[in-house]
């Protein structure tokens, strides 16, 4: 485990007693803390990452999505030839560092949508991924032996495997991630110009609407441009509904449009999530399973077990 | 009280057992539910309005912005001279309503900061308005003997009471309550547009930015169309700022200034909230209390009490 803040020091923890885990970070706080807490950690990522290349481990990169690039090399030393993952919440950026900076390792990106406000190792829990969506990385070519391997540490952690490509993966969470955050900013940013009235008269359609607007600025900052690319059609998307609230709010003095187009997401959304599922099982082994997999991540499907000695995935979709 | 709704049904419920009430409403559902409840109430609108300029009683419009007009015709009518107030989402379009249908009406006009997803008598409660802010509107040339009788209505009910100008409480309320309606559905529009991938992977700032988009159409129609013009001001300096973070996305990549803005905005109003506050009190027969209450809901006061038969109002200001 190559970083030990809240992810990756939850995932430690919960990998722990399963498989040997051993961990490396910068931080001198967090890395005293693991060890203080019985964890076999250190601040020589190099140690670490020899470490795992003598033993074929695979290695977890839980760093900042800014120290990536640096991390990687270290890797391309250490470890040029070792499976490799990540955790971090976009997936097509880390893709092409990975094959620019370690091309050697056999990559398989991981993003788990688990989190909260604390962050560093002090704020980690074994449970933090429990019941949580882990979305594990498919690409042509993707190498399904390494794929499975990935997606056991994923539901060891206790949380369920989305398979994703990562241009789809970095679209849905700039929609209902990235573009979130923005708009509770730009809502509180807006809330906050009417001064001592307008928060004296804020209720529950503001707290809701601007709860994560108390997120740390750098992580924030961080996750947003880091998914640029995909980020700015959905925030045109986003500013071009909003114009044509305004316009038709200006001209006709309607906003049904709106509305109802946003009362119906919300149910679509709901639907999605409480329809009847069936179960799932693919081949890893079969010629069409990158694809398989690929196909049951965009219905909306899960893998929730891997069988045959990873050979065999199943799970569920609607 | 004409309307029997969440609002009006709370409210007959709160204010029964301190002063006689009575109730009419156009919907026998819940005329016959507030009866079955043991309520004097019924559906002739005309009946319980010439009872009240009979008694000189205080009228409460509990009706909503759409049936406004109409019922103003008849307390134009049938209660002409009376103590008049509503508790309506906006100040501005009333108050000239009131204006042109009911000029000879004594209006105060009134906003409970209070509600929940259902609507009817049913899902009333006496205790719906505990603790919530009740902005009691203040005009010039506003008889502060009629705003007493209002304000003390809003603190019989639990609430304290908030006095501001219609055109303040416009802007304030499209502030935090009208655009987080707007965002949110704008938000849930376009995470929709993510399919059933965007679903899996929805989490927690998905599931706050788009709560109020569960609520009734209707009901968000009624409010956000019924502000418009304190709306469009407030929309625009949304779409300036989400522009904004656009155009600095796409140029230089970064998103700073529009998060630390939303963070920074987010603290202001946790501090007002927390601040600590001084008491106040104001003599509601000088001849600038108009003005005195006014500045007091600007810089985020309220009115807690009125003692001395009503001449003198008391709360605290940070």
């Amino acid at each position: 485990m190559i970083g030990l803040g809240l992810i990756g020091g939850s995932l430690l923890r919960a990998a722990a007693g399963k498989r040997t885990v051993w961990g490396a970070t910068l931080s001198e706080a967090d890395a005293g803390a693991a060890r203080a807490d019985g964890f076999d950690c250190g601040t020589d990522l190099d140690a670490a990452l020899r470490r795992a290349a003598e033993r074929d481990a695979l290695i977890v990169l839980a760093v900042p999505l800014t120290a990536l690039d640096e991390t990687l090399h270290h890797v391309a030393e250490q470890a040029p030839e070792c499976l490799l993952t990540d955790v971090t919440s976009v997936k097509g950026p880390v893709l092409r560092a990975v094959r620019r900076w370690a091309p050697d390792t056999r990559f398989v990106g991981g993003h788990p949508m688990a989190g909260k406000a604390e962050s560093g190792w002090s704020a980690g829990t074994a449970g933090l991924f429990d019941g949580a969506a882990w979305v594990v990385g498919v690409e042509p070519g993707t190498d399904l032996g390494d794929w499975a391997e990935v997606a056991a540490l994923a539901l060891e952690a206790g949380a369920h495997v989305v398979p994703a490509g990562a241009a789809a993966h970095d679209e849905a969470v700039a929609r209902v991630s990235h573009l979130p955050h923005l708009l509770a900013a730009v809502l509180s940013a807006v809330a906050a110009e009417g001064g001592p009235l307008a928060a004296a008269l804020a209720a529950g359609s503001y707290a809701d609407g601007t709860r994560v607007a108390g997120s740390r600025p750098a992580l924030v900052r961080a996750m947003t441009e880091g998914n640029r690319e995909a980020l700015l059609p959905v925030l045109d998307d986003a500013l071009g509904r909003l114009g044509a609230a305004r316009g038709s709010l200006a001209s006709t003095g309607g906003l049904a449009v709106t509305i109802n187009a946003g009362h119906e997401g919300k149910q679509t959304f709901a639907q999605a999530r409480e329809a009847q599922r069936t179960g799932v099982r693919i081949d890893l082994t079969a010629p069409d399973a990158v694809e398989a997999l690929a196909a049951l991540g965009e219905r909306g499907g899960r893998i929730t077990a891997l069988t045959d000695e990873l050979r065999t995935a199943t799970g569920e979709v609607s």
